[in-house]
């Protein structure tokens, strides 16, 4: 426990060391954010705001998460969780980078988007099927039992990966939304880790899922000073498609993804209030949410965006605990 | 921890469910705000949003903690704790009740709150000294060994209290912000009882700590809903009286007064900062801060209140980690 407490702290503090340095950059380099024109008209006062904020998190997890890896035979687990995650911030660097050099909102192409995102969680989902501490095997939470899957692994983890990453980054829209929500995911996975440590399930992937997920935990909590309401900072995809890889990441190799939706499920209402919305009106011609995702629909609602913070917070911390009771701890 | 994380659970709902039934009443007994004329220019649009939200919240409290409060011979632990809160709550109420009937924003006399204060802080001093689980010797963090006051143990654990209070009471002022560093505060106490539990020390008294921190870890999570900013309800002296009361019979039950620096580091910035001000003002004539408690400070210097609430609860989040690791979690 004390490497990953000592790991938070650390990453907490590249956030505020490494911020300051980096803001200017980000200004230099005009990484200015344009705002989709179709999101609340309250929003148009945001265009310009920086971001790619996701930068000094992917340090600050990086070099933290490094720093405190746990020394063993199985070092290959935080490197490959890593590149993993680093490759999926690239996907979405590339995407702010179009938006913001080619002032095109949405980024990269749809098509472009899937190909990147079905080679990189194909990779995950084979280096997880053949890695020996992880397997074809997943827990079933209450009632405590495995469920082998098989090679319906190797889909199940891809749909995993991307379900995760692409509702993370439906997540972010609201000024200290997604950071808030995803320090409280990834310090509940931590325990989690911490839990299956002690309980001796699956120790030895714990204890370096326990530094990475502590790691994006205080970058996360450091991120907030950059990006509380007004934000100064956004994250940009650069930063959702990070945060979404190491939840999927520590989610898939500690074996608990049937877990997420209660885990996430901010992530999931993002998702699936998105998907509602355009069924219904390519269905019915109607629109069931004033705005998708979620959020925008609370907000165009009159709700203050601290407030839907705090909201998505507090049902996060009730879900995670659900979910750590879940494990029987 | 099952028990605890329910509790929490339960005190959640139960701010859900009381809240809108509470505030129309609230609102009939013209519980508004009368804010200080000395306070931020900006506050004084706040005037008459609700106040006395600590009402809500010490239902939840009580309830959820009575609800699962472990059931052995030292039963009578749990409704001491909960007594003393209830009379604190009390003077907070009678603090608020004058200053919304009277129009007086600054409440009862000084000499009258000293005289309460000190009446119920030698009451819960007397308890902990003659308690066979608690008794006159404290624990030293990081150098892991106890420390036996005597006698003097009861005038210490009297200054806790008065100062643990009273610092609470002036770290609210922002809105969200006293909830939600308690709830940060209040999860970590619950988590050092549990870590007591398991490691043997304290085992009497750990259970029934983490259930009433549990219980004030959800009421504040849930008052969050109405206290966010903006704030539709203020928790008023009746809340900040109540979360002061459980940190400190929490701290002093568990034998951690110490930690307290640590712990509730934001409360000890409020009264430091207070204290400074006051002095350098006699003193000198000058002012150090541009307002004081410490988050007018930031306030008048430009800081959103959202943003404030993030730094103060990540640099809770921290120190509580500290904290833990000084106890060799």
């Amino acid at each position: 426990m004390q490497s990953a407490l000592l790991t938070l702290i650390l990453s907490f503090l590249i956030m505020m060391a490494v911020g300051p340095a980096c803001i200017p950059l980000l200004q230099r380099w005009k990484f200015g954010q344009t705002e989709r024109t179709d999101g609340p008209q309250s929003h148009l006062k945001k265009q310009g705001t920086l971001t790619m904020g996701g930068l000094i998190m992917l340090i600050a997890l990086a070099v933290s998460a490094l720093v405190f890896s746990p020394e063993d035979q199985r070092a290959h687990l935080m490197l490959a969780s890593l590149l993993f995650v680093l490759a999926f911030t690239a996907v979405g660097f590339l995407d702010d980078y179009i938006k913001v050099v080619k002032k095109r909102s949405l980024g990269l192409r749809a098509w472009q988007k899937i190909v990147f995102q079905l080679g990189l969680s194909l990779a995950l989902a084979l280096y997880c099927y053949f890695h020996e501490d992880i397997g074809s095997s997943i827990l079933v939470p209450f009632v405590n039992t495995e469920w082998d899957l098989g090679l319906w692994y190797i889909p199940f983890n891809m749909f995993v990966t991307i379900a995760v990453v692409n509702s993370a980054n439906l997540n972010d829209g609201v000024d200290g939304l997604l950071s808030s929500v995803t320090t409280v995911i990834t310090v509940t996975l931590m325990l989690i880790a911490l839990f299956m440590k002690y309980s001796g399930v699956n120790t030895a992937v714990a204890d370096t899922m326990m530094v990475l997920c502590a790691a994006m935990a205080g970058a996360c909590l450091g991120f907030l000073r950059y990006n509380a309401h007004p934000a100064r900072v956004f994250m940009g995809d650069i930063g959702s498609f990070q945060l979404g890889a190491v939840v999927a990441v520590a989610a898939l190799v500690l074996r608990i993804p049937l877990l997420l939706p209660l885990l996430a499920i901010t992530y999931v209402a993002s998702s699936l209030s998105d998907i509602i919305q355009i069924g219904s009106y390519k269905l019915r011609h109607k629109r069931v949410f004033r705005m998708a995702p979620l959020h925008h629909h609370f907000e165009l609602g009159g709700m203050s965006e601290p407030k839907i913070v705090a909201m998505y917070t507090a049902v996060t911390v009730l879900c995670c605990i659900v979910a750590l009771l879940s494990l029987g701890v």
